[in-house]
């Protein structure tokens, strides 16, 4: 009757040892503990909340629910980025050998895309021979030798969390910030990492409807950072309109291309940018903020970037001639053109919207076991606070067969544009910066 | 995953309908719905609580799980007694026959003893061949010739509440006023009665430890019973030290009968006098409470109840020269008087640490599955108020083989006792009466 003393405790609102958090983990993953017990803890700490000191001995628990890279054989600091997940949202894939290029080493284990919002490793494998599924020891090497590593979750890597999300997902339990904070650290910890930089997105394409509550997280997870002894900084930025122009794998894969190449939409550019730099001082391989950002942007110029992730692509089994000849990657069968049906100025885009559009032709996954089409998805020509005649193209859907009927997604993408009368000013991207002092 | 939007709308404060409560029970019951998620939902439950609506439909879907009795086709005002549970508290013994006597019948399905209270039917079982698994068929044929019926839960009554009542013992989950009150009201509606008595405890020994819970649980017992189109009073009553003198299963028995014969301790038969007169006046078999109270005092007086109670035990199986001579009752081996350490007066008696000490003994189940021993328990001499002298018996330990070794048992009923310089007032036995208008 340990487990039921624990949650009656939580559930009155008390706290629980460090030792404790680590018995009911310990107990849950081994399955000695069952699935109602663990369910009706985490609905008391939804309500009752963790202390800092809780919030870290739980993620800790979940760390050392399995393994702990070991990564301190390898010279040079190893550094992540990670993003609490948006429409759009494809930094990971210049970001990784741009920080690589300018001397950072990047362990990166990345998620797959559920719901409206895309996944990492949906994207690389968009990219023919890509492979994500390489064992801990060829991730290992490829960041001692290449500088970038892309793999998936392993069964090896904090098994408690991936066992405690899935039942935090049926019982409306993952909307809790202490518990999504140790979800997210808790894997990358696990990475064998010395520094991580957040991305947490705000706005109603995101989790985090709120700046308050976005604060609040990325709060919770630079406090878990402190405490695991890493340095970490945190970038609270905007998720209402999608990031970039592409949203789909394949094209998104495209559209990272452009970045590395110099072009790519400025938002994309600016967001990546901002990251990598913020890898780069972690890394203390640049002595300001603004010194990193030069260096970000030279490896672009210069497209060391652009090598590097020919490099990658090419020792994770991927067809590095995608890099320069993107029509290699899958396309769709067919491309529609949406016109927009007024004069005005794009004053809002519902990312959301666009992101369930996305994956309801064949982009994006409604349950776990959906397979994903790379080559579909949407390339919007307007952003918010643009100008649009009417009969212009708003965006092209880039479809196969299987997917939802045209009217249907015509009407639906349709419906996630809001155009009017302006101007509107194009929203800030990067909201805040919090960082370790 | 309609599951999950019915946990996450209560997660979230608002409110289900009696279908949606419905199909939560139903699926439950049936294996469809996962402990998991019916565990999240009761620890929503927990801290949102639920409205009078929500209450009465989550009893009706419990009860509707399983079998509700028809008793239309006897004659006469069902009505029943239940207790929140109480140390020392064998009023149902002498109650039902007097109820009977007086022209009520009584449909009275009872628990077993769990933890530092007791059980009815384990007081019961105390009886040499008394039945209490007794088939439906046989119990309706009991309250129509006998005028009462004793009998356990059967699987065929509300099954929705046996397997929440197990998932809510091991996730805290049982400390909810809306679950409390659905799990009695669902199990006593589907005995068929007309009427009801709330014993609705308050104290240290009880599982309401402040009028305020207690008035609250009886309130949401009132409204369900008003909602069902039944009539339903509650008292209030105190349960800090223990209810008459004996605890333990054939100690009762025996005190049930004194009381029964016209003596036993005064708060026990004030206690069994005012329910027993509530559903009198519940049956409509009186015109108010004094004259209900004055039946059931003749009933005593002039042995009635006595001679039901022979009747009763007779057709359920027991023995019924135990009512005229309970030295046929399981006795134990070996009685240890308990002196007073101290002259003073008895200031108070903390009657969860006597039912514990019980429990130590043998006369209760700190599990489930443990086994009983009828005969072993404890009498009292001295209740709170009681002025004592030091070396005079505070009480007398019955205990047998097996139960745990003299010294800890002296040590633990001795502190139960505070002994100090007084005087101190008997506390008030009724607190608070709540009957539908």
């Amino acid at each position: 009757m340990r487990a039921y003393e624990l949650i009656h405790r939580k559930r009155d609102g008390g706290t629980l040892t460090a030792t404790e958090l680590g018995e009911l983990v310990r107990g849950y993953t081994a399955g000695e503990i069952p699935d109602a017990q663990l369910a009706a803890f985490c609905m008391a700490v939804f309500f009752r909340g963790m202390t800092a000191e809780e919030s870290l001995a739980l993620t800790e628990a979940m760390l050392h629910s399995g393994e702990v890279l070991d990564l301190s054989g390898i010279p040079g600091a190893k550094v992540d980025k990670h993003s609490t997940g948006g429409v759009g949202d494809k930094v990971s894939l210049p970001l990784a050998p741009l920080a690589a290029a300018c001397g950072v080493k990047v362990p990166m284990v990345s998620g797959r895309g559920l719901g409206h919002t895309g996944g990492t490793l949906d994207k690389l494998e968009a990219i023919p021979g890509f492979r994500v599924d390489l064992p801990v020891e060829r991730f290992v090497a490829l960041v001692r030798d290449v500088g970038v590593g892309l793999i998936g979750q392993t069964a090896r890597i904090a098994p408690a969390d991936r066992k405690l999300y899935a039942l935090r997902d049926v019982t409306a339990t993952v909307e809790s910030i202490p518990l999504i904070a140790a979800s997210i650290m808790s894997k990358k910890l696990a990475e064998g990492i010395d520094g991580l930089v957040l991305d947490v997105k705000v706005g109603r394409g995101a989790f985090m409807k709120t700046p308050a509550e976005a604060r609040r997280l990325a709060e919770a997870l630079l406090g878990i950072g402190r405490g695991a002894g890493k340095r970490v900084t945190a970038l609270l930025t905007a998720m209402d309109q999608p990031l970039g122009l592409a949203i789909g794998n394949a094209l998104e894969v495209v559209e990272s291309i452009e970045l590395l190449r110099g072009g790519g939409p400025a938002d994309l550019r600016e967001l990546t940018v901002a990251l990598t730099a913020e890898m780069l001082l972690l890394a203390r391989l640049a002595p300001d903020l603004a010194a990193a950002r030069r260096a970000v942007e030279a490896a672009i110029a210069d497209g060391r970037g652009l090598a590097k992730w020919r490099q990658v692509v090419a020792a994770q089994g991927g067809d590095p001639r995608i890099v320069d000849e993107p029509g290699r990657l899958p396309r769709a069968a067919s491309l529609l053109p949406v016109a927009s049906p007024a004069d005005g100025v794009v004053e809002a885009i519902d990312g959301e919207a666009l992101g369930l559009a996305a994956m309801a032709l064949g982009a994006g996954r409604a349950r776990v076991e959906d397979r994903i089409d790379p080559a579909v998805g949407l390339v919007l020509f307007k952003k918010v606070g643009d100008r649009v005649a009417r009969g212009e193209p708003l965006l092209t859907v880039h479809r196969n067969a299987g997917g939802e009927p045209q009217p249907r997604v015509e009407a639906r993408v349709l419906a996630a544009y809001a155009i009017g009368p302006g101007p509107v000013a194009p929203p800030p991207l990067v909201l805040t910066r919090l960082a370790e002092p």
